[in-house]
């Protein structure tokens, strides 16, 4: 058994990625299966390059992509990625597409296949508040989240996948009026999503 | 030296009160000062018979209250207490005060003597977001703030005093679209508030 | 030319839906289309039986749904739906379906076919606060969209079809906090869109 | 019988305040009084000069000052000035005070003197969402609040006196996510409040 776990670098003007500072803290073995941790560059066309290959090299059973949905003031597992990308904020290379298509020809939407229903449960267990969020908007997340789940289609693969947004880490929001979680709560989110995600 | 700190009961349907559960946590010395801590009813009538005898009979040096904000994102260190007690929301005895004061023939208002600026400094340096609020509302709390204020102004005392609203613990935002903070990220925030006024 | 427009019977305990408010006040025709107007009940059933009968009677050129979206603070010409009904809250029957498909075997979702950036363009240059939203939510609304479109999708027919999202009439907050748009403003807007899609 | 009523220049990178445009659509004679409109600077030094001048100047009956409070969701009556100038935000000629009095020796407070209680009713049945608000902020706007009621204080009138804040105009939040009001609406909510406190 192996697991993809993917974070992002810092966009925005942050200093962190609180979604890549959790995928690092996770053990390499979890639940028996192997953990591949990635860190993922905030561009279009460098998830659309690296998911793929990525994906197709790792075989991953199971790929859990991380990201930061500051604002947001819980844990938000992603119910569906669309074939759009759409963006008045440039990515980290200053790409601003317009209503493009992830891939031309896809599907227009792919849902999770990762049991976001019982993903909620498990965190709201752990004292973690939690919600399924039906959409993880048109930026490079929701392109992450679709080349994953368009790649392992057309591969005809059976990995599940799916996507979890975490908030801002309390640093990240230190004078921000704006929602956030401690670095420890959102690692631990994490680990519970993996973990859930695991034994599906 | 002695520091009074207080936290409310639950209200508004929740089962517990996160300010409590902070203040309860507290260890019984702290800075060299003792702390005596205090559990108060959210009741407008409760809270301005309580807190002038305790505040007589104990004579703090420093006193902080604390109460829940829920739906505030961070840490909230009052800057002012009105002279109003005005709520559509009933206290815990059924009691809906409509714009009367908190007490005849005091002033409009009191600014807060703990040091609100040092304190916001002091918890955003233990990674703990945190601002100054300009409203301690029309309910309980403000009442409470109010009257411990007019108390120390009234008795001539030298006390300084003020208020701190703490966000819903995550126990009690599970399932709410709010913002919520780790209940011991909020025991910590109550302390370093604590520690920063009696410092002061 | 013919186009369908559709709003919503109230729910949620309004007393008003301000979709329905606006779509009675359009005109009988417009652009020199036919407008026909149908109220829908806020009930998952309802619209899966009431639209595609009246898709495949009127045969319209254009079908312009819209629906309230209390909370949001301007006009949200929505981008896609998606094939899940999933609400904890009852819709008007009291029907509460958990992460069922709107129709088995159907896409995981449709985009909108109307002009949705144009819609928003058109829109602010009325002086109406509008953009894009990415996600109709999994209630009747998105319930509605997603059969509009299975419809067309299936019948072979050429007929762009969406939907706008309008906020609170005024005369819905007056005593919530929450965002709200003048009735007038409402109607306008919806006109404005309907004008919009059918000249595209 | 005269009332005063101010609104201000435009400020933090507007090109328009709505709180003026609603002032000068004012007519010249309300309910029986004269009214004279003033258009105030941002600025603390502005509105602490300008304004017991002209309060002592024009010896009016009512003082009506609005402001524009974007990002609130209805026109909300303010209760409370506060002796306090505090801002991280520049006025417009580039003044940040930090915990300043606004007069040094005033008292903490000043509650509002118009019918803030009535005003809200009043624009309740205009159908013009309202509500009080406990808190001014600590920028231009309480300051102004402040001036006008100690000028009041201090010279022993009668003159009774009060702030509207009203939202952003929708021509300000065409491409924001913020709520917005017609400027029509914003203009009738003003002349509501106006008369309102002149019949009080």
């Amino acid at each position: 058994m192996k697991v993809l776990v993917a974070g992002f670098e810092p966009f925005g003007g942050e200093s962190i990625n609180p979604s890549w500072e959790a995928v690092k803290a996770l053990p390499d073995e979890m639940a028996g299966a192997e953990v591949v941790k990635h860190r993922l560059p905030v561009t279009f066309r460098g998830v659309k390059e690296i998911l793929p290959r990525l994906i197709v090299k790792e075989r991953p059973d199971v790929v859990v992509l991380t990201g930061q949905a500051g604002g947001r003031p819980n844990i938000t597992v992603e119910r569906v990625a669309i074939n759009v990308m759409d963006s008045e904020m440039p990515d980290n290379e200053g790409f601003k597409p317009e209503d493009e298509p992830v891939f031309e020809g896809a599907p227009a939407a792919y849902f999770s296949t990762l049991p976001i229903k019982a993903i909620v449960k498990a965190l709201r267990e752990e004292k973690i508040p939690a919600s399924v969020s039906n959409t993880a908007g048109t930026y490079v997340c929701n392109t992450a989240m679709f080349t994953a789940l368009h790649t392992i289609a057309v591969a005809g693969m059976e990995t599940r996948a799916g996507f979890i947004h975490v908030p801002y880490s309390h640093e990240q929001a230190l004078d921000k009026p704006k929602p956030s979680m401690a670095l420890e709560t959102i690692e631990k989110a994490v680990e519970v999503a993996v973990r859930t995600s695991i034994k599906a």
